[in-house]
This record gives C-alpha cells, structure tokens and sequence, in this order.
C-alpha cells in the first residue's frame, strides 16, 4: 500500500493509496427525535475502534444541507471492510440504528474504484 | 432501471435505482481565496446540465466539517458518466477548476457497487 501525497485530513492519521483498495460510501438520514447524544457517544466509539481494525485506511463524515450525512471509509480490500462490518461491537450499534436512529440508509461497497487524483502544485 | 422507495431528495428529481449503475464520488477541498461567486456560478451551471445527460440518476453534495467536499452522481453506466466527463461545457469548467478552486481532489469511480439499503418501516 504506497503512500500518496493527497492530504485526507482525517481525524486520526494520514493515509493515501494507489488504486487497489475498497471504499464504503455510507448514505443516511436520521429520525427526527432521536437521543443525539446516545447516538454522537456510538459514532465517536466506531470512529475509535474502526481505525484498529486489520486493512483500515481512512474514514470521514460528510453533511448535506437537508442533514443528510455520507460516511466515506477506506479499506485495504473487502476482506478488510467486511470483518469490519461483523465486529462484535459495530454489529450491536448497527442494530441500535436501524432499531432507533436510522430513517434510511444506503450502503455503496466499491471494490478497485477508478481514480483520478488532481493535486495543485503551488497552492495560493 | 427500477425505481426504488429511498428517498433521495434530490434538488431536482426523484430518483432510485438497482444495482446496475455507475456511482462516482468526488472529493474535494478548494484553495483558499479563489472567487466563490464564480465558482458557485459554475457548479450551479453544472447542477443545471448534468441532469440532461443520459442516463443521469442524481447528484448531491456534502461537505466535512473542514470544509473538504465530497459531490455523489450516479449514473446508468460508466458510458453515461464518461459522456458527462467528456461534456464540452463541463470540461471547460473541470480546466477551470484545475486552475483557478481546486486545491486537491480525489475522482472514485464505482462500476456497479455492491449496495445495502434500510429503510425504517414507521419513521418516527
């Protein structure tokens, strides 16, 4: 996994790669009225295990105008990003959301996505 | 093409789709100090084109809490999102964008991903 020199910002570390990799696109819309809290408390615990997990690249959460969010996450290949999804403890918070938080949600799972990268040579 | 119960709320249309289609994912982040009227003016062009494309479904975009911006188009295949590449109104832009916004940007494109959908049944 070669490192490049795009600049993900990510929460916990930096990390790029070439194009052999697996990305989640995780689309959603939450209930109104749900328990914030409760539901910040999970996603902060998701974001602290999920970087420990074998193949874990990057992850970062994006919000549209209307509140609805994309989490885009990086994984080394779908190996990776399948053991993840049967974590013991993202098992029981998946639960919790489509018991609870979720008013709908689309999961995109890309294997070797085509990339193009662009990178400006002299910022301003 | 099926048309799905997800609720897209797209600024435009209403659209689903199965898993035959082509998603691409553009990541972005914009220098500091370009003109954003401009920029605005252009990407509100653009939302006003692509939607005449063939085989164009949808088109969203989301930003980070940093400001990093991550636009979601799907498309009916990877021709039809080709062909919006190829736009020669949208290529004057994308030129544009190199030169004038983009600090960085990550270009994935997904050919048929895998998708898992929810939706809760009683919405709260």
């Amino acid at each position: 996994m070669r490192r490049m020199r795009w600049p993900w910002r990510l929460p916990t570390r930096t990390w790029g790669h070439d194009s052999a990799m697996y990305l989640v696109v995780f689309r959603n819309r939450k209930r109104s009225g749900i328990d914030q809290q409760t539901y910040a408390d999970a996603a902060a615990r998701m974001e602290e295990l999920a970087p420990a997990q074998p193949g874990f690249l990057s992850f970062k959460s994006y919000t549209a105008a209307d509140g609805e969010v994309v989490a885009l996450s990086e994984w080394a290949d779908e190996a990776a990003a399948r053991a993840w999804g049967r974590q013991a403890e993202h098992l029981a918070v998946q639960a919790q959301g489509r018991s609870q938080w979720y008013a709908d949600y689309t999961l995109f799972g890309c294997n070797n996505p085509r990339l193009h990268t662009f990178i400006h040579e002299d910022p301003a």
